[in-house]
């Protein structure tokens, strides 16, 4: 049985490693092609299993759902904070990825106040991580850096537009709102079920009073 | 010397300890009335020094700013903690006492609006009291349940005020409420200067988005 620990995997009984034997050469396209495939099957299934049963899950769990072997999983991901941190950074992408649609989809307070319900969501589904990422483990070291790099212009981008078109007040500030959002989800999961979402719609309705065009 | 140590006091060199022979017969109304004095001053002088050089303070500061004896300060707290959590008792009174002042003086939004920022300053300052009050000392135990006693229903008449003016929208829960701008105080304190208050003002504007009377 193979399981995560406190840090790195623990192999109790090695098996399953006969798929570490695929071939690795650059220019074998196919292979290529397998293995991003396995990689997304992988970030895919970690995803779904970390929010079931915790970061601690065990490993097997993840590969079956995922498809793929367990020699699969460890050539991927050598360390369990490794899995951690390559979920996370593709959740920060699919929040950042988002922004564009909704500004072409929606006017510009709509946009804004869908990314940040949004952006919320992440935050609070994102909570059980939060002890894994203040570990100190190197794995989670570039996440804060990264966090702030794809968001921030997300939400600057969405408020810039929203002032413009006088939805919004023009005196916010779009990377103290980013972090004021995360607060209010942080701590509002040990209240009533949906606090964190009336919360956060309440400063968002904040974020129109004194527009120029509401 | 006497100072504050990691829970209880530490007296290095007792000194100054005669005032400990003061009349305590609870006949004695002069003395009796001194005691309330020599509190009051202690209670008063703990905040301005707490705030100023922290709960690890020289008791001496605390005892000169206050100007009574250190007998005088062991006799009201024997114990370090034992101040710390008068001291937190008496600025959730002073918080608490504020709602029906402001209520009588201003309009309904304007005292709700004034409270809260009242709130979040109290919520701000203690800041640098949390790691003593999460210490699992059990002079502590019951600050947070004072706290909801005294400040929810100080929040909820003047929530209940404004909403009855039509000033602020029905949809809104004190105790959500009071939870939400602790949260948005206690994590804006790493950002710019003047962060949480911004934000806090922000959330209050959406309190006030989609009132019948504004």
């Amino acid at each position: 049985l193979i399981r995560f620990a406190s840090g790195d995997w623990v192999i109790d009984r090695p098996e399953d490693q006969g798929e570490g034997s695929a071939p690795r050469n650059g220019a074998d396209l196919p292979a290529r092609a397998d293995a991003r495939r396995s990689l997304d099957a992988l970030l895919h299934a970690a995803k779904a299993v970390f929010a079931r049963s915790g970061v601690d899950a065990p490993v097997r769990e993840i590969a079956d759902q995922a498809g793929v072997g367990l020699g699969t999983l460890y050539r991927h991901f050598p360390r369990r904070a490794d899995l951690i941190a390559a979920v996370f950074r593709r959740e920060i992408d699919a929040c950042a990825d988002a922004a564009p649609i909704l500004s072409a989809e929606h006017a510009p307070f709509d946009a804004l106040a869908g990314w940040i319900r949004r952006y919320a969501a992440f935050v609070a589904a994102k909570r059980g991580l939060a002890k894994a990422l203040h570990s100190g483990d190197p794995a989670f070291d570039t996440l804060p850096g990264y966090f702030d790099q794809r968001l921030r212009p997300a939400l600057r981008s969405l408020l810039k537009a929203a002032i413009a078109a006088g939805e919004v007040r023009a005196d916010v500030d779009a990377d103290e709102l980013l972090g004021a959002v995360a607060s209010l989800c942080m701590s509002a999961h040990s209240g009533e079920p949906g606090r964190a979402e009336r919360m956060v719609a309440l400063f968002v309705d904040g974020l129109r009073h004194g527009a120029s065009n509401r």
